[in-house]
């Protein structure tokens, strides 16, 4: 029986979840279709929006379901981008009428590639915004950038909260500093949503009703227990993007795709579970995570936390192994049977060091030994017993690896 | 308990696909992560693929999964549009170096919608290529299109089976003119998968191994007993295309985003099926619809059947009632408790006749007094009964109204 503790890269369906998807599944409907069959379906799909909508302290209207949070991502970017180009209507010279992008260093690559290609392809200028040595976006040069010909930038970007690190990210503080700048701000608050409190209307208070300021805001349910494959971007009702798929004008005409109620429905089965739960999961999970973090301390000493200690996600623990490489503990852990991440399960596979630590300043070695252990609804006081029961030999022995490696690199 | 009869806009989840997707929701683990629980879930989702291309005669590596149809046409049509203004380098004067786009009448809004995205964002150039009375793309048309400096072409899109009327279109032939022609075609498969034969190797066959002719052919679960929310876009190794959805770099780049390993299962359990038993099905269907149409034609002797009589979806029926309003026997069946359509879901609450029916030259009445029955696997005898029995009321109280309409009308 694995020891899970790679909750961020996704988490166990809720019982609730898979309840209301095989609830769902048995029957049959389009949402789109106008008989009786298809409007049941609808009411379902309407349903869920608003359990989801709740949950996010936003309107139904503006959640938009799409087919996980990569196209959240994307739709709000590459949307956002689109449209901030037409409103602006013909540029005075060549190239975008608005080429500049602002996104602190560290994003997720599902922003970190969709800017980039933003860049190669539509001529986009990107600022990257530095982050400090705990992983928080740097307020004042995010305000230095947008008091910059504020007219010359299609839109902002940022993390809730660092899916690596965990570290939360001042939004509100941002978001205010977008909305005087006449600014639209996308958040990806895939990590943070479920975790912590995200609320789209409190967080966009000092935006006003306008285009500006925080706009738009992406979502996942696999990361809160609900199903794979479902996502949704919150979109105030005043701002536009251009639709990344086209087809049948579902939603507003904003994302087409016949619309899948079965994944609504346990995303929002999913939603409403985390949302009453929030804060007594959060300390019952802060509490776990302390016990684990003191635990890594004693047994490695020179283990270095990453991330803010304090304003962090409740689930997440964050230590680079000096003179390990991560794959190699995450290799030794897997065979005590107990799974970790080096980093974003997006970027597993990818032997490079961590860009989010190398953007907190971190040496490239410090970033290679890195560990990131993630719990979540199942996790229990023994999961956290069995990890630091197997940690000193696993770490004993991908330290030996590391020396042996550099010796050999040495002798060369 | 309804008569469904529009398995065409969605069609009840295959028990064997539900229990593939029940049991994969039991598990834990992102196929992205390279832990024992990562690698498990990537098992079970190449396992998928592997199942998903055997069905549709193509490599593994050629399956891209999606989130559905729509993404997968939309991933199609502007992927290959850029990879091809890629290819061609920088253009001589303004506007893209290859602006046409050839695409038949009466395609699915998909593919309509994307296209003129492309047309009003991008600059292409949309050729329509006209149907015939049966709604077969005119492929002597289609030839002359392609043969007018191909270079200037992006791409070519067609349809293997119209939606609406049920129509099987000569993909073969027109992938050969346009392996000829050295211009890529996308096929939307998505109405006849799993219904009849799909090859993607036979039908490309005339392209060899080039990346011209037959490169793309998108495909959707949720039309063939699979889980809403997830597709496919078939591509060939030697085929380009630029990715619509950024990130993670899931899928040879091509399409980022956590990978639904749940949703692929009970797609790949749904397409072995349906492919085990396509023909026993189709020729059951085919039997079932020829005494519906039958029964129309002797209830409702004025009733135009539309599509190919004989090259057409087995379970489609498409009739033309003259002097009735589509939606008025749509709202009447649905009260005797049968549920069918009168066109594309998609399209369905739009009040406006058939672009497939006018495309065929059908008169604009014509096209608003449209009806697709459309039959599927629970589909029985006594639904057909039950359909042919209520047929007769529901069709003089549409004609009514019809009548009074126009007498209104009339009076104004």
């Amino acid at each position: 029986m694995t020891v899970y503790l790679d909750h961020a890269a996704t988490t166990p369906m809720l019982p609730e979840a898979i309840a209301a998807l095989t609830d769902a599944l048995g029957r049959v409907g389009n949402p789109s279709s106008i008989h009786s069959a298809g409007q049941e379906a609808k009411r379902v799909l309407e349903g869920a929006r608003e359990t989801i909508a709740a949950t996010l302290d936003c309107d139904p209207i503006e959640v938009v379901l799409t087919g996980g949070g990569t196209e959240a991502v994307n739709l709000a970017v590459k949307g956002l981008w689109w449209a901030r180009q037409a409103d602006a209507g013909e540029p005075a010279g060549p190239g975008p009428a608005r080429p500049r992008v602002l996104m602190p260093a560290g994003e997720h690559h599902a922003t970190i590639d969709t800017v980039e290609w933003l860049e190669v392809h539509e001529g986009a200028e990107v600022e990257e915004i530095p982050l400090d040595a705990l992983g928080r976006v740097d307020v004042d040069a995010f305000a230095r950038a947008l008091a910059r010909s504020p007219e010359s930038i299609a839109l902002a970007t940022m993390l809730w909260a660092n899916n690596e690190v965990g570290t939360l990210q001042p939004v509100a503080e941002v978001a205010a500093l977008a909305a005087d700048a006449g600014v639209p701000l996308h958040v990806d608050a895939i990590a943070a949503y479920g975790h912590v409190p995200v609320r789209f209307r409190a967080a966009r208070a000092a935006s006003g009703s306008g285009a500006a300021g925080l706009v738009a805001l992406s979502v996942s349910a696999h990361k809160i227990g609900g199903p794979v494959g479902a996502g949704a971007l919150v979109l105030a009702r005043s701002a536009r993007v251009e639709p990344l798929l086209h087809g049948g004008g579902q939603q507003r005409r904003i994302r087409s795709g016949t619309q899948d109620v079965a994944a609504a429905a346990a995303f929002a089965a999913a939603a409403s579970v985390a949302a009453d739960s929030l804060e007594i999961e959060a300390s019952r999970l802060s509490a776990l995570r302390d016990r684990l973090v003191a635990g890594v301390r004693q047994a490695v000493p020179d283990a270095v936390p990453s991330g803010d200690p304090i304003d962090r996600l409740p689930g997440n623990a964050h230590f680079s192994f000096p003179g390990c490489e991560g794959d190699s503990l995450l290799f030794l852990l897997d065979m005590a049977g107990i799974a970790v991440s080096t980093g974003s399960a997006c970027q597993a596979g990818v032997a490079e060091p961590s860009h989010v630590l190398r953007a907190m300043g971190r040496s490239e070695a410090d970033s290679r030994g890195a560990l990131r252990i993630t719990l979540g609804r199942t996790t229990t006081d023994a999961d956290v017993d069995a990890f630091l029961a197997a940690l000193p030999a696993a770490h004993e022995a991908a330290a030996r690896a590391g020396l042996a490696a550099r010796a050999t690199s040495f002798d060369r």
